[in-house]
């Protein structure tokens, strides 16, 4: 088991963990509690295909997540033939890990079911045209897919979310066959992570830019901010990257409509799937 | 440890829990999977305080969880002072079990950091306006939230998410003083179960009705949502609740605006809150 002050010190810096913290004694730390707090995401994977009923029981650990009013608004397409995860792999801004992990999961908001059912009891189903049913579906998918992260972690297995699903959503939902009310929203690649090319727990923010008490907190930010551009900056150089600080990164994210590559397009890509977003 | 047989039959029902489930010895369960596929959704609290340090290592759990990029688009408002609770209970559908829980998270999509780092540098941000941005923070704010529902499991803590939060989500973002940038996504209330009112794990979907393999089903569901609609009066009248079936709780919650309570407003809210939502 490990110590969960040297969970926290990975996660937030060896001099910035919560001041609470202290209180922890080992014993504090259950092995649901490490497994989420020794999370990295793993972009290199062995090609070893999964055992045989992994992918079930992952989805079951998937549905077990709360869903909003039980609507369970969500599905997943796995993809398990090289060929046509690797067709989805160059949609995805052509990232070779997806090829190279056994499993790839496409989480979809999905309110075809709904409106199905809406149909054969002759009822409008008008709700199903506002946008806030396509958040909701947005986020069932989110919670189970982190359900889904959890479990292979507890596994041995590694895990990278993949949001550049969204760059080409409509030939990914052409590849996929998605009827009308289905729209892709994020990819999970599931693998047996490869000891030569291990991930290292990413740090986070300062954890009191993040949680607010009571209200939330206007103070400035721009001490913790230039706190973690060095914790970032000392972490990418660990890591052999150029040691670029997060500001930096955060910047070229979002300056341009350009370095959204594709996603400026999601409102008019969701009309097409029968997304109205009233 | 829980036999994961009798884990998935709570979750599937008896006669329909995944065929290779019986490839699962019951050493294939670990302390995660069975936190996960255990989980059950607790509307009874005791007042208990949560012991000092909780809130900061759920916050740890739920800042581990993946980011989009890195960019953490996300924030949490932790609500215990009483008067206040009961103020965003009101606003949330009236909910009874957020003043009896001892802490409740408001769970925020947040692109003010970001905005804040793009003012610092003189950069314009257009990335921020578009809803695919929007969608990123829900995703990522969700992620983070299902990572607290685990970990407070393991701790033997219940939770509950919100989602109406979102009918009054400008009052609300008015009581927890959220700037320009923020917007409330959901709630999550967290708290001692009440064991003389016990939640049960709720039923699920088939799991061939979600998990589609190289490409959506389209075959027929109405054997599948059949079954799962007996499956789902059954659980409702063992819950000494009458016994609806899926089917007409769907229907009731989609058939009208007015089903919504307020969240046909949401696109106009964001505007508001400064999401233009491009």
């Amino acid at each position: 088991m490990s110590d969960p002050l040297e969970l926290l010190r990975a996660r937030y810096g060896a001099d910035h963990i919560p001041a609470s913290a202290s209180r922890y004694a080992p014993d504090a730390i259950n092995p649901v509690l490490e497994t989420l707090l020794a999370h990295r995401s793993v972009r290199g994977f062995r090609k070893d295909a999964l055992p045989a009923g992994t992918l079930e029981l992952l989805i079951a650990a998937a549905q077990s997540a709360p869903s909003s009013s039980n609507l369970q608004t969500f599905s997943v397409v796995s993809l398990e033939e090289p060929e046509r995860k690797s067709r989805v792999a160059t949609l995805a801004a052509d990232q070779e890990f997806i090829r190279e992990a056994p499993l790839f999961l496409a989480w979809l908001a999905d309110l075809s079911r709904l409106q199905h059912i809406a149909d054969a009891g002759q009822v409008e189903a008008e709700g199903l045209q506002y946008l806030d049913t396509f958040l909701m579906g947005a986020i069932d998918a989110a919670l189970a897919a982190q359900n889904v992260v959890t479990a292979a972690e507890s596994l041995g297995l590694g895990t990278v979310y993949v949001g550049a699903l969204r760059n080409q959503p409509l030939e990914v939902a052409r590849e996929l066959g998605l009827p009308q009310g289905v729209f892709p929203l994020f990819g999970l690649a599931v693998g047996v992570p490869d000891a030569a090319r291990p991930a290292s727990v990413k740090p986070r923010l300062p954890q009191e830019l993040v949680l607010h008490r009571e209200q939330y907190n206007t103070a400035p930010v721009d001490a913790g901010i230039a706190r973690y551009d060095t914790l970032i900056a000392d972490f990418n150089r660990s890591q052999g990257l150029p040691p670029a600080r997060w500001t930096e990164r955060t910047l070229e994210r979002v300056r341009s409509v350009s370095a959204l590559r594709g996603r400026d397009k999601l409102r008019e890509q969701l009309g097409v799937q029968g997304f109205e977003l009233k």
